[in-house]
C-alpha cells in the first residue's frame, strides 16, 4: 500500500459564476494555490465546498478537471458520501479509479435516528460495490450538520470487517473529548485521525493523530501548515495561537460565506462571493467586521 | 388551470430486490392498488418512499414507468426536493413535463440553520428555471427529518413572488398548532394544506384543508379514504378513531420498515421487507407485535 496522506487538507470552497454554475478554472487555480501554500492535500467536496449543493455529475466533472490540470490524484481526498447509496458508490468508484489518495465519506444524512446496523450496511455496501484494493475510506463525523454520528462502536465494526479499506476519520464534532476517545481507541492501530478544525491540530498531533481537514485552510494554509511542520518544535504553541486568532475572526460569522468573502477580497475577485442556495453571502456589516479583524491580525493571502 | 389534486395521497413505499435495486413491477402494482383502494393520488418519492436513498436517475425511471403503465400523471405528486439545486430543478422539470399534478418539495436539507433568504432563493430558482406555468409546487415541512423548517414568513414571501406556482404544503411537523397557523394564514387564499398524518385528517378538513399525505395510506388507504369521503357526515369521528388505531399500531415501531413488513405480510411477498441502508427491517419481535396488533383491529389489505 502507498503511504497514506497526512498533514493539513483544505475542504476547498467551490467557486460559482453569477448564474450559479461551477467555475472550473477558478477552482483549479485555488486548488493549486492551496497546494503551493501549506496544504498537503485537498479534501474537495466537503461541507465547506458546498458539496451537497452539487450534483453527482458536477462533482465528477470538477474532479476530472482537477486531475487533468496536473494536480496529483495522490493529494486528493474528495467527499463522496451522499444520502443515496448509489450516488455514494458512483462517486467513490470514480475517485478510486482516478487514483485519489482516499475518499471522505459522510453517512447518509436524510434519515435521522437510524440504527448503527444501517450505517454499517451503508459503508459496507460501498466497500463491497467499489471492490478495489486501492480504496482508502475516511469516515466523516460531523453531527452538527449531518445529525448522524459515527460512533466508536461503528468504527470498531467497520475496521474489523474492512481493515484494508477503512483508513481513518475526520472528526468535526467540535468536541475534543470525542477526538481523544477515537485516538485512544484506534489511533495506535493504523487508523488515521484528522482534526476537523485547526484549533485542535496541535492537540491532535500530540495525541497521535495525523493532521487536520479544516475550513480555515482555505484562507490560512500557510499559518496552519506551519503548525503541522513544527508541531514537535518549541514554537508550536505560538503558531497554534496565531492560527486560532484567524479562526476566531472567521468563526464570528457564518463560515462558508466568510471563506468566500475573504478569498474574494484578497484575490480582488468579487465573483468568489457567490454561493448556491440555501447559503447566502455575508451581510455588509459582517464582511466589514471580518476583513477588519483579519487586517488587525496582519493576515494576508500572498499570491492568491 | 386544471382542478388541483385533493384528498388522501400515499407517499408510496419503494420496493427493492434483495440486491437493493428498485423493483419497478412491484412498484407499479402497489401504486395501482393504492389508487383502487381509497387514494386520490400518489406522492411517490416522499420520506416514506426512501426517496433520499434513490438517485436522480432512479427516480426519473420509476416515474416514467408509472406513467407508461397507465397511471394518470394528474394523480401524481412526486417528491423533487434535494440537497443540490440542480437535482431539484431536474426532477421538478421532469415531473412537470410528464404532466404531474404537482411536486412535493423538501427544502435543501444538508446545511442547517440556513437563513430564510437562502430557502427563498432555493425555491425561487426552481420556479424560474423550470419556467412552466403548469408547475404546482407543494412545500414539504418536515422538521423532524429535514431539520430545516418551512416558516410562515417563507410561505408568505413565496406566495407573493410566485402566486401561480406555489400551490400548498404538506405539514409533517406533527404539531397541530403549526397546521392551524398555516390554515389560518393562507388556507382561504387558495393555498392547499395537506396534513402530514391521517391522525390530523378530520381536523385539517374541518379547518379548511384539502386532505392528507400520509405514510399510513400505504397500508390503510381504504380506512383513511373513508374519512375523507365522509368528513362532513355524522360518522366521521368513528372513522377517524378507527384509522387512528391502525396508525397507533404502526407508530409503535419504526414507520418505514413497519409499512414494508405489513405489505409483505398481507401480499405474501417477503421481498417487500427489503430496505436500503441506512434503514433496516423490523426486528422479529417488533414485526410479531405489529402484525398481532393489526389482527386484533381486524385490519386487512384486500387484494394487495
Amino acid at each position: 500500500m502507498a503511504q497514506r496522506i497526512k498533514g493539513v487538507l483544505a475542504p476547498v470552497i467551490t467557486p460559482f459564476r453569477k448564474d450559479l454554475t461551477a467555475d472550473t478554472e477558478r477552482f483549479v487555480r485555488h486548488c493549486k494555490w492551496l497546494l503551493g501554500h501549506g496544504c498537503a492535500g485537498l479534501a474537495v467536496f466537503g461541507t465547506n465546498s458546498e458539496a451537497n449543493s452539487l450534483s453527482v455529475d458536477e462533482r465528477m466533472a470538477l474532479l476530472e478537471a482537477l486531475v487533468e490540470s496536473g494536480v496529483p490524484a495522490a493529494r486528493l481526498m474528495p467527499g463522496t458520501g451522499c444520502s443515496a447509496l448509489p450516488d455514494s458508490v458512483a462517486l467513490t468508484a470514480h475517485a478510486v479509479k482516478l487514483g485519489c489518495a482516499g475518499v471522505l465519506m459522510l453517512p447518509p444524512f436524510y434519515y435521522k435516528g437510524v440504527p448503527e446496523e444501517g450505517l454499517y450496511r451503508n459503508f459496507s455496501e460501498v466497500v463491497q460495490r467499489v471492490a478495489d484494493d486501492r480504496l482508502q475510506l475516511y469516515l466523516y463525523h460531523i453531527p452538527p450538520m449531518s445529525q448522524v454520528p459515527i460512533t466508536l462502536a461503528l468504527i470498531e465494526r467497520l475496521l474489523k470487517a474492512w481493515p484494508k479499506s477503512i483508513a481513518g476519520i475526520k472528526d468535526s464534532s467540535g468536541d475534543w473529548s470525542n477526538t481523544q476517545a477515537v485516538l485512544d481507541a484506534f489511533g495506535k492501530s493504523g487508523f488515521d485521525v484528522f482534526a476537523g478544525s485547526e484549533v485542535f491540530l496541535l492537540r491532535t498531533m500530540r495525541a497521535g493523530g495525523v493532521g487536520c481537514i479544516t475550513a480555515g485552510a482555505n484562507v490560512n494554509p500557510h499559518g496552519i501548515g506551519a503548525i503541522y511542520e513544527a508541531w514537535t518544535a518549541s514554537g508550536a504553541d505560538d503558531l497554534q495561537a496565531a492560527a486560532d486568532a484567524v479562526r476566531g475572526a472567521l468563526q464570528a460569522v457564518p463560515m462558508i460565506p466568510a471563506l468566500k468573502a475573504v478569498v474574494a477580497h484578497y484575490a480582488g475577485d468579487a465573483d468568489w462571493e457567490t454561493l448556491r442556495p440555501p447559503l447566502v453571502e455575508l451581510a455588509a456589516g459582517e464582511k466589514q467586521g471580518l476583513l477588519c479583524a483579519l487586517e488587525k491580525l496582519h493576515f494576508d493571502m500572498p499570491g492568491v
